[in-house]
């Protein structure tokens, strides 16, 4: 099942359900006025939903209409909490050399993880708004899964099953602000403004054998300015969201809506390029000896879309968006 | 103007004008269902909250009935934002030591601040209920500031301005999962429980002198069991309240509703004593050679008051809640 939620100036949004072939939609009021009301609610909003988005494969759903990707906010505009973390060791350890910061204590068996601000997502097709060019203004391509609720304590089996839905992310970051930041041990926060997400949100089981391991796995593409920067695999990720979602839930019980990111999705291989800019820098260090590649500058857009291992799109649709000066 | 939020198991809670003695309260229902909403619209919600509040202390407000502290949840039960400094430097210096960690850079100069969860606060007679007495367990009495909204990189100024309401904090820590999350870099999130909060939200001009330079000019007073513990000042703060808010809004604009907390309340004088634990074990080990206090257990209690330095009590209430196992 595809879900999403169309901008009309509410916090909340409305909730819609998108077709298989991601081509239409129909309100979704009927069962909840947005996403969040149906996660609260899900086993009675789920098969509901689920029967909505039946009719409409089916050309049975009244009222239906052409799904516009650019009139749409995040799927859930704004969550009760936003939980971000660095599972792809291969960008943890180059960010180390990038940024200079000392090696993480247990990196390889202890998941880290910072909390982002929640209340004011962007779309995929937003523009993005930010103070300064000299702030290093980096894209990071990312997956991540919204929860049900998560009870505090919760197991990584209990925490992947409660993964209602999975979406695709491009978690903005202000590189010149993040090493004194992590240096600080308080972590980022001028150095992450608002983040961005895809028009839709899938259940796992859209995903077919793109879910398993409880990773996503598929190429995510990016592309800055119109040129190829990177296609790295999902597949890679150290740890699994079951992992990550306990890692959260470790002193704490999440409410429905809460949303756990992979950090960068980053591959070994050369050859898959990078998600982004930081990482090609470092690597652009360590394998040529100097930085060729600048951090973004206002009017540069990025674009970012998964693609299935056959080459077929993935489903969550295209984040496409410009950054512009404040 | 004093304000509160009483518990019915809704998200938000219902809004109450509490009368300037503390003892009564009305519905602002008729103004506005919760506190968010009114934050949302202030202009227009604030005069006629005061308006009400004039009414109930003047024994004019139809429907008024007893304050009761143990009835409320959290001004905000949740927020947009809830991001917490470390704004007393003497109680920065101190941690440093008890964790063992580098010095902050430029810790005199620019805040630090952790983005910490917003979703799920804990009113001031609360259970706190946490997973296990090894992590650590301490409290951190601290003053915060509910904001209007605040734009992209805002000035000091103007950060300041858009402080609407000021509240008294209990920043619940995990000590144990402290300094790991802090050698990551990606900051607390395991170490950050629940926060709580005293029952009443109070304007700046409530608290009249004691509202002054940014910072609130009143006395901490915690018991730990019904122990004295300390009675540090407020007005030691090393950042005022403007500046952090600006820190907070330089990458990102703030909605109506965002908290910003001072960090823990700490003096420089011994005998003020201290607001958390961990600040009263490092004190011990530099001057007595040895930690002799450990941590919560589980049925134990704190209680924090804010105290004016004429001795009165402070308007925000009490915060006095047992720590439970989950």
């Amino acid at each position: 099942m595809k879900l999403a939620t169309l901008k009309d100036g509410t916090p909340d949004g409305p909730l819609v359900v998108v077709s298989s072939a991601g081509t239409r939609a129909v309100a979704g009021a009927g069962i909840a006025p947005d996403l969040i009301t149906a996660l609260r609610d899900w086993p009675h909003a789920e098969p509901a939903l689920r029967a909505l988005a039946d009719a409409l494969d089916a050309g049975r759903a009244p009222g239906s209409f052409a799904f516009d990707p650019a009139a749409c906010a995040a799927p859930l505009p704004r969550a009760p909490q936003w939980l971000d973390a660095s599972a792809f060791l291969n960008h943890g350890r180059l960010m180390e050399q990038a940024f200079s910061t000392p090696p993480i204590p247990d990196f390889d068996t202890v998941p880290v993880m910072y909390q982002g601000a929640s209340d004011d997502f962007l779309g995929p097709h937003d523009d993005v708004p930010l103070p300064s060019e000299a702030d290093g203004i980096d894209f990071e391509g990312e997956f991540g899964v919204i929860c049900g609720p998560v009870r505090m304590a919760a197991t990584p089996e209990e925490a992947l099953a409660a993964v209602r839905l999975v979406v695709q992310i491009n978690d903005w970051s202000l590189r010149a602000l993040g090493p004194r930041e992590m240096k600080s041990g308080f972590g980022f926060l001028q150095a992450k403004p608002s983040t961005a997400f895809a028009p839709i949100a899938v259940t796992p089981d859209e995903l077919g054998p793109a879910w398993r391991e409880g990773r996503v796995q598929m190429r995510l593409a990016v592309q800055w300015n119109g040129e190829r920067f990177g296609e790295p695999h999902g597949g890679e990720m150290n740890f699994h969201f079951g992992e990550l979602v306990a890692h959260a839930a470790r002193t704490r019980r999440l409410t429905a809506g809460c949303i756990v990111g992979s950090g960068t999705v980053s591959n070994a291989a050369r050859s898959a390029g990078s998600a982004c800019i930081a990482e090609r820098r470092v690597i652009e260090k360590i394998d040529q000896g100097e930085i060729r590649t600048g951090f973004m500058r206002f009017g540069d857009r990025v674009r970012m879309q998964a693609m299935l291992d056959d080459g077929r799109a993935g489903p969550f649709g295209v984040i496409d968006q410009p950054v512009v000066s404040a």
